[in-house]
């Protein structure tokens, strides 16, 4: 089997001078925006000292950071190490996983903290930021990571920081429009982070889709090792998810109960994974992928109502539902998807967060519209809701009738979205590698001698690997 | 060297209808006694606005959940990442170390949250579950991947998954009577978990002794690349391990000190597993199996004694002296417990779990009955050993003595319960392979080509890996 | 290409004795000490049920635990996962890296407690330790962990435990110079742990110049999953480095805005770090030794100034500044070094500790100078730079001046330090491995027979691993 040379690839995927100047335009662009809006919020800034007296705090311990810092610390692993990993299960693509969801996870997360504050922390010209910013810049991130899972190894560094540009701002307006225009719940971002960042990524990698891609063929499946660092990312994901689901809830019962129903969920859709996992095989066998994958599925979707009164065995049932759906889509969704839709979806996004992600948004309306005052208590159902001001009057069927909306308006912003990103990262400009050169990190990357051989020379002895 | 064709296995192997079957009816059931019994605890609940108003608290940050979320995500990775990895030095059964410790881990969490709340959290016909649940219940299956264990790479997954829910309920009854009827203090669970837990999967491993396992020898060792896996599951296993023993103790001094007590013997027992690894090879090298291993016994060895006075030096000395055990129990017991007792113990459970456990009991007694009003003040005494109520009249003398009842009955509880389960598990219906077929993923998962072939045939460049 | 058998080395590298000798007389050493010195602080120790009373504490949520535990067992991971599996970059050192990264940790935090409580916690000749000891003695045996990145693969593990032994006391020293006598602020250890860790380090790597290192220039390099395993300690460096910077803080604001700053530093890093990689390579590909250390260099040089009002446009620009002056030295000055210097820097710490360390100084050097009331409000301003007592009358302009001081110190204390301890390492009894042998573990641990052969022989298939 003759390896095309890549010394001879007809595309110039060369990114000397091309990312380096994306990087060093933007980080200035960010330096000079970070100096005219960004200050530290009063619970970051030394006047706190101040501050403390006149609200009448008679501890530091009340501090937000306090509340909220180890989740943020649990969200900034899975989205640099969680998703990051979850992506090196490719045999010859790992410094691209992780190296590249580095890249626009750190690129994304300064544009996000703009943004974000824009819509949310603006107070007399500035964007005034605490703990609670980064973790929903993390956030917003998490959905270009999401959205890169579709078009993993496919294309080049610069196309990703250009739909992280793009998608970033497109997830501030959505957000903003579901949070504050809609006032829609959605703490753990079924819908704001999955539902948006799948369909987005799965209409991007629709418009770039690549027909000669069976060519790297050889290159899509895994090797021993890099499946078991994929478990890396898969098990700190779901570790990690009741953190990810409880991180922004409000302080008290609600970030303790979104804890715990994420982890019923997740408990439960491990079960039905494997299940399905081995009830579809000819011979019964385990799929590696189903394992790293749809095991997840069940912190997306109870990513709208874990912070709900969901109660813990309506979280096993969902955890269930969302395991049976993401394996059954791994197996036949994804091949139907490629070969009808020309949908190339390299990690399976559509399993793990798109229908995952609608799940999410659903259960959350029936949630919502199913709450009673009985059941959260007087101050609770108001406190859960934020039923105050001008919603005061809202009731829980309307609410219902909102949080829907809020899914079909983020399906309607990732397919426009998408569809306009696409076709940017469609110019023949941004360098991305020729089918032959899918899903292979010496493209991009200096790559060790030695075990690039291995994998490909060790049964020709007679070709060296190394000259 | 001709390797047996997986095709011509005597036994069936197939998981393809037992293990959905067993997986999908458990998880029924679990939804419906969840539902019936499973209720949100008053922190996690909406209603908690009014509670805090009457429990007179002025600020949320009175909620276990901030006391107590940060331990249990440790404890959390502990089980899926600490266990999972630490499985993972087997060079053929990477797969199967991380993902069934996931799936067992995952189905047991479920059944001791039931187990755990009928005994523990069980209010007019409901169990009320918060954060401390779900440690306690990440707790509970820490007993049953410590017994996995012993029996890893020889066992089906439905094997595992009866073991789980046996073991579940045993651990239950029997840290029922540890803590309730014995009134005994163990935190870490040197009793409960590590003992109970590693005599148990002693046991089992005992009868189902297999006589020809002499036939998988070649996949019983490490290759450079697993044994690296392995470390990671071993650094957060130690790392963590203050988080473990500290995570369910009193709030305040207690849970302090728990932490400091296990940092201080760990760092010891790295030090004595170092020495004593050198000092038993003729060429004095390090060996991996005890870096990964016993260098962890330190922290078991403290889980009774961590939350009591038993001071940093105390630690030190406790520590010092697992590291030792554990070291000469992996270079000499192993080997005999093997040859002599038919004991095969593929993790050296024995060696990490069983001697450092019983070593942590002992040292809780001694340290309950060494207790002084001096040494912990008035208040601290009462507070340590909950001398109230019933017990107001109990003397440190007396609570020792409880403490050592409390590892005889773990013992007991561990050798009755080991012997009935693994009775069952020998049954021939649960599809576990033959001897030649250990530590092989091939038997349970779909594991890539390539990869597989690299590792047989890499010295047989004539026997294609791929067909 | 002949590889020299390893049994006829021309040293004697057996461990066999001296390693267990050290490590026993050395913790039964700890043990008496701790005996003598060592409690428990007042909210560790069980009187804490009346002390609290004392001090009017209304919740055990005032506990310092509940302030800083997060945050240490971040910093925890950092030590001994993230700078363990950062240094399994090489193809042949892996168990080395994290092993004796693992027992030189827990060998230097046992003296640090001691080192470090003498100078800080010392009260009625008892050491009373809590959680922020813990940190500290993390912290510095952090200082070690980067020297011996510098010497890493060169030296024996008995030279490691010399070099921390020596290590810890100047650091403590060196600690007390500055933050007690100076009066210096650093705590995130921009001086204290990195520009004194690497200065030191590279001082003793100097001294043991090795001049035919090129004999093992074949192993200096990495393998495909090499590279993986380092970057998830780069990434855990990384994530959790907001956590490291603001362990120690004063608690509220300044531990918020720590974690604020180093966030915004380290993105900018990681931008400016790909950029310069790209740009700096002939084919504009992406070096993976960039991107495993450059990216780091944000936090390090946010480390004195992160507690300040840097800002977070501020930390963005010292963040990118030090992501390309880390990466230029990748590219230009670790050759240079070596070639003209004689300083053989295996993990290029000049680039990730001692120019960012440097960076960081003098940054908080300028933060503070130009601090004001107007800045950080009247009692803030006090606070931040603990101007009280004999401090009281300190201006930002003289704290500037001390902090400028600081560098000095450090890198007086290292370069002096180091040279006498390399002298001491120098001498021949420690059983250093020949120049042939460094990068490989094979000389001091068992290392699997069948990867071992994978690696070497994989292209000469007529040569057998395993006879």
């Amino acid at each position: 089997v003759e390896r095309p040379r890549l010394q001879g690839m007809a595309k110039n995927t060369s990114m000397r001078w091309r990312l380096p100047l994306v990087c060093l335009l933007w980080e200035v662009a960010m330096i000079v925006l970070f100096g005219v809006f960004v200050r530290f919020g009063a619970e970051a800034d030394a006047h706190w000292e101040e501050d403390k007296r006149e609200m009448n705090l008679t501890s530091d311990i009340e501090n937000d950071f306090y509340f909220r810092y180890p989740s943020f610390q649990d969200v900034h692993v899975m989205i640099f190490v969680g998703f990051g990993f979850l992506m090196t299960f490719l045999k010859r693509y790992g410094f691209g996983a992780v190296g590249f969801n580095f890249l626009l996870a750190a690129f994304g997360i300064q544009w996000a903290l703009l943004m974000q504050g824009w819509f949310h922390s603006f107070k007399d010209g500035k964007i005034l930021i605490g703990v609670e910013n980064l973790i929903n810049a993390d956030f917003c991130v998490g959905s270009v990571c999401i959205a890169f899972g579709a078009i993993l190894g496919k294309t080049s560094p610069i196309q990703l920081l250009v739909m992280t540009l793009f998608q970033v701002t497109l997830f501030s307006v959505n957000e903003y429009i579901l949070l504050n225009l809609l006032h829609v719940k959605d703490a753990g971002g079924s819908m704001t982070i999955h539902t948006f960042g799948a369909y987005f990524g799965l209409t991007v990698t629709r418009v770039l889709y690549r027909p000669n891609l069976e060519q790297s063929k050889d290159k899509q499946g895994s090797v021993y090792h890099s499946d078991l660092f994929a478990m890396i990312g898969t098990l700190y994901l779901w570790m990690y998810w009741p953190s990810f689901n409880s991180a922004i809830s409000d302080h008290g019962d609600a970030q303790h109960r979104s804890a715990i129903n994420t982890y019923c969920s997740l408990a439960a859709c491990v079960l039905t994974t494997m299940a399905f996992s081995s009830m579809l095989q000819k011979k019964g066998k385990l799929d590696m992928v189903h394992i790293q994958n749809a095991t997840l599925a069940g912190g997306v979707a109870v990513g709208t109502s874990a912070e709900m009164m969901l109660t813990p065995y309506g979280s096993l049932i969902v955890g269930s539902i969302s395991g049976i759906v993401s394996t059954v889509g791994y197996v036949y969704f994804t091949p139907f998807l490629e070969s009808r839709l020309h949908i190339q979806d390299t990690c399976g996004i559509h399993n793990l967060h798109a229908m995952p992600g609608l799940i999410g948004g659903i259960v959350g309306a029936i949630t919502a519209a199913a709450a009673t005052e009985d059941v959260y208590g007087k101050e609770g159902f108001i406190k859960a809701f934020d039923f105050t001001g001008v919603y005061q009057t809202r009731t829980p069927s309307i609410q219902g009738g909102f949080q829907a909306a809020g899914i079909v308006v983020s399906l309607l912003m990732a397919f426009a979205g998408g569809a306009i990103v696409g076709g940017i990262l469609k110019l023949p400009i941004w360098g991305d590698a020729a089918a032959e050169n899918c899903f292979e990190d010496d493209v991009y990357w200096e790559v060790p001698e030695d075990e690039e051989s291995d994998v490909y020379h060790m049964h020709n002895p007679d070709k060296p690997g190394s000259p």
